[in-house]
């Protein structure tokens, strides 16, 4: 390790103990420990271009411990990004490219929204999974297009989550040989010792999962950081390493978990800077250099690597025309032409015509992949060409098997990677274990699919464990996500239209397990696009709306049609989508639900946000408890979701 | 093994098998499979007694393979529990005490409902904690009155879930001696073989995690399955015992994942009853006896495990009273005598007073047991006694590490094994980490304190990843669960107060990080009690009703108090807990929200629950969007949570 190393290294760390004390708020443990670790990443080893930082073909880096983000921040500038150390000074702040997590939208450069821990490693997983399958199915012997590592550089805590061990599982199984995380191995986390919660055998345990595991004993040697990594680099096996370092190294607190989030004393700020010399934020010009003569080299391969492309696209033009729909461009799917045509009063699961709808768009749009967690059968959710597996990285059926959180983070590092549009599913009431990645997939705004099968009490005999209540209500809370509820074929078929239209968010697909009856004719025209609609008119003056969704809403056409034999004219509004209709402008909206007319909600679940559209003189028909073991006959009738229990409840 | 040892698992299987085809649903592939270790485990090994199937000291038995419910039935049928022929044949009907999956409330005998997978191994390291704790606490040289064994039985499918991994890494880190996991390996999943997603050593990967391995060959030998049991019983550490076995063994679908969820032809059923002989449903007599014999057995040590305690109150009788009230009785406390009182005006976060009045409890009532996954430092959840290890099992702080699933699951798995009132938590917005255990709780309606801070965008710099936005709405619709989030340190206290009064359902709590203002005097009756109550009364006539929970409620009272200089009579309404307002009576509800006054809630979260207490006129001043990184008062003032906002935003 060069005396340039060191002063290197040093600059990281001041730059991120002055964002920290500017802020006053941040965590200068990782930052102080770890810094030799971001310095070999940023000046030695990843290939990346700064002036195009959305490069297909760049090193993935994911931050897993994102509490590290004054670190990545640094060395993000100190790689020539667009952060200035104007922004470095606004750490933290609103608005600023420097948040108190790293964040896609806020700065370029960050290939992963990172903070929850756990997420990092198995939305490496996914980055790596991208790769893997882009490069064996464009690659050719001549000219290679894709071609790029992902690393991850988590902390213990990370490893300890249940999430990250799902992916680790799987990415050994996988033999995800381009995948290597970087393990900041500190002892300490932040309640105190790591020995106080945690004494397993880490080498044992990884390489029992299928990994390559290295071991750097001393952290504040790049040299041997280097020399384990080009080692992962050349394992035919994802790998761990182990890199022995100390929190908040070097400062008054070294050891101890109160350097973990709480800014350092003013004074070794100080004192970190005099030791370095120069003005607060500053960087001396060799260590510009140093990172600069990194980025040249980067630069010499990002242009080759570009002459390779333009190489492809001429010898083997018809794969770069799909390469490039892939990766940039569309596949322009016409649902109309391109999609089965479901005619009125047929039945049919609308899981079972989610399953047709999902292999036919597979079959046009490479960028579908996807599976299911151990539910592929029952949900109907699988990905085509095969199983994706060590021997045949073309498949795009992902089998996770039962690992539900680990797939929800994966298919977001599918869809952070670019070139994909990842779906995943299985029984609806376990999407609450994949709740922290589809919190995420709505914060980073990305345009994962969720597929979820048995959607109600309707599920029957499997009783409260399996028959979902309160997850619609969930789901429909968070921010930016689309939650779907068709209810029917024809709805199913226009919710895959708006999917295909919504680059911008995650989509969830609430399915039913029984068959359900198409009501209406397709139109040319999307109806479901506007979330809520009238899908029965009333024939008499209108006297009452009756809302529903998904199963529900062939129940309330049947009570409006009792209704209206009783001549009081009923209108039903099919309401697949809060999120669609909340856009809605208000004219549309009074249309649909007129204010003044009696309104009466009926979902076989929580069904909360119907209040939305209710007054208190209202009523809603819902879930108010867990469900009950019965056929689904039983268990709707007990529940009171019948005509004649309906009709009885609204007199 | 013997003939007749041959028959009883035969009898097992075939009970199972007309469970299911009577139901026309269910899951034979484990019932086939599994039949040895559960006659095992019900005819040789379980200390359990029928009659007094709650008794404390029993062996716990958490089937996590839930859906293999048919074989438990059938198991505790044989065994002499209150579970009839007639009970077996309505298997999954309404109501029966045979439902889908088992349920700790339909029958007798069943330690945990299950079925979601990765939920029971957690579970039972929660009963081997207890166990363990109450094992060290109040044995004495020579008298024992605690000392079992738990014991699951699990599928491929369980140890695949991250939930399970963290539970593992736990307990192989507290050396859990008389915990025993029965693995079921029988290299089918739902959707396949094993081998399609997994390739782990198992036995490398479970013994660097502290456990010892052991493997049984061959699953159908009852006797090798008994010889690994005795061995795991003598093991200083927590054991896996791996049994190979076949789904759906000796059928028609042996070793394929068709019998894992479908019945059984109606002739293969009829084929296994014939072999075995007898009327469908029947058992012969010799089977019963076997069975018969191990509960004679059993009484023995029951009748003498009895006579210990009478000793045990005899000649300890103080240590008695303590566990007599720790398993049976209650500590009584009066929250006005035993804990401090806060008064108007003085600051202070919610979290901090939580905190205290927590190890005050703790200090006087031994049932409370807990602890914080690696947040223990700034959310104050934490146990007193120092920290329960392998070399000090009276501690009562559990140091969970970055585990917040486990957490969560080994919390219901304390609070099903009896004599404890776990609590557990961490920043709320990770309680969507958690939100499968936590709907489990709610399930079985245990008395599980959840204690989440940092409740809001208040949160401030570390960002939207760490802003709870949509938490309150998903965790307001679980049946059964007490959200409360209170607005000052009075209304924790209250909120106490409640929990200890809640024995039949979890609470969760949710508190500030910052600090917030007392609001009103304590008084005699508890005001949070009502769910939503006037906490500021309209000095004018009444025009306007503001309604607001936790920190909010302070900004409304200043709201309220602007809009009366303009003369405008406004009451605020602080509304902890809906699930409590909505146990209120008509009457209540009204004299508190009348209907014809004009509403405005204020909550910094989605809020979507007060709906239903709005109508369509009133306004609901929430979050729609995630939060930003920034100071905890610049991200309130940004999203238009400050008094001058809030009155621009009501005109």
């Amino acid at each position: 390790m060069t005396n340039l190393d060191q002063k290197a290294i040093k600059t990281l760390a001041t730059l991120s103990l002055e964002e920290i004390n500017a802020a006053k708020s941040g965590h200068p443990g990782i930052a102080l420990g770890a810094a030799p670790i971001m310095y070999t990443l940023y000046s030695k080893v990843l290939k990346v271009n700064p002036l195009d930082p959305h490069w297909i073909n760049r090193d993935r880096f994911v931050l897993a411990a994102g509490h590290g983000s004054s670190l990545l921040y640094a060395s993000l500038h100190l790689a020539g990004f667009d952060i200035t150390c104007e922004d470095l000074k606004q750490f933290r702040k609103l608005k600023s490219k420097t948040p108190g997590h790293p964040e896609i939208e806020a700065t370029l450069g960050v290939d992963a929204t990172s903070g929850p821990l756990g997420q990092g490693i198995p939305e490496a997983v996914g980055m790596a999974i991208a790769e893997s399958h882009l490069r064996n199915k464009y690659n050719k012997d001549d000219v290679k297009i894709i071609d790029h590592y992902t690393y991850v550089l988590c902390g213990d805590g990370d490893l300890q989550e249940g999430v990250t061990q799902e992916a680790i599982s799987l990415a050994g199984h996988l033999q995800l040989s381009k995948l290597i995380i970087l393990y900041d191995s500190n002892n300490i986390q932040l309640d105190g010792k790591v020995s106080m919660t945690n004494t397993e055998n880490v080498k044992e345990k990884y390489q029992a999962m299928g990994f390559s595991y290295y071991l750097v004993e001393d952290g504040r040697d790049c040299e041997e950081i280097l020399k384990a990594i080009k080692k992962a680099q050349k394992s035919l096996s994802p790998s761990l390493i182990e890199i022995k370092t100390k929190i908040g190294a070097g400062s008054c607190w070294e050891d101890s978990n109160k350097s973990h989030g709480n800014p350092l004393p003013e004074e070794e700020v100080h004192r970190f800077r005099q030791e370095l010399g120069g003005e607060a934020f500053s960087v001396s010009s060799d260590v510009y250099d140093l990172y600069k003569k990194h980025q040249e080299n980067n630069l010499k391969i990002y242009n080759k690597e570009k002459e390779n492309e333009k190489k492809y696209q001429h010898e083997y033009h018809n794969d770069y025309d799909i390469f490039y729909k892939q990766i940039y461009g569309d596949f322009n799917i016409d649902i109309h032409k391109d999609l089965p045509n479901y005619l009125v009063g047929e039945k049919k699961a609308t899981r079972a015509s989610s399953g047709e709808i999902l292999t036919l768009l597979s079959q046009k749009d490479p960028r579908f992949i996807g599976g299911s967690a151990d539910l592929a059968s029952s949900s109907k959710v699988k990905g085509i060409d095969g199983d994706f597996s060590k021997d045949n990285r073309l498949g795009r059926n992902l089998v996770y098997g039962v690992r539900e959180h680990a797939m929800a983070a994966i298919s977001n590092g599918l869809a952070l990677h670019g070139g994909f549009k990842p779906f995943c599913g299985g029984f609806f009431v376990f999407c609450d274990y994949m709740k922290p990645a589809i919190r995420l997939s709505s914060l980073m705004k990305l345009p994962v699919l969720y597929i979820f099968s048995h959607d109600s009490i309707a599920v029957g005999e499997d009783g409260p464990t399996h028959q979902p209540i309160e997850q619609l209500t969930m789901l429909r809370s968070v921010p930016n996500l689309n939650v779907i509820r068709p209810c029917d074929s024809i709805e199913v078929k226009e919710a895959y239209d708006v999917y295909l239209h919504s680059p911008n968010n995650p989509t969830v697909l609430v399915l039913t397990r029984q068959d359900v009856e198409n009501i209406r004719k397709e139109e040319k025209e999307n109806q479901l696009a506007k979330g809520g609609y009238i899908i029965k008119k009333e024939t008499l003056k209108l006297q009452k709306i009756l809302i529903a969704s998904g199963s529900e809403v062939k129940l309330a056409i049947d009570v409006a049609c009792a209704l209206e034999k009783e001549s009081i004219g009923t209108r039903v509004v099919s309401m697949p989508s809060f999120y669609l209709f909340d856009k809605q402008n208000q004219e549309y909206k009074e249309d649909v639900l007129p204010k003044e007319i009696a309104k009466v909600a009926i979902e076989a679940s929580d069904a909360t946000h119907y209040y939305k559209y209710l007054s208190t003189d209202d009523k809603l028909i819902n879930m108010h408890t867990f469900g009950e073991s019965a056929h689904a006959s039983v268990t709707m009738d007990y529940f009171g979701f019948t005509v004649e229990k309906i009709l009885k409840e609204i007199k």
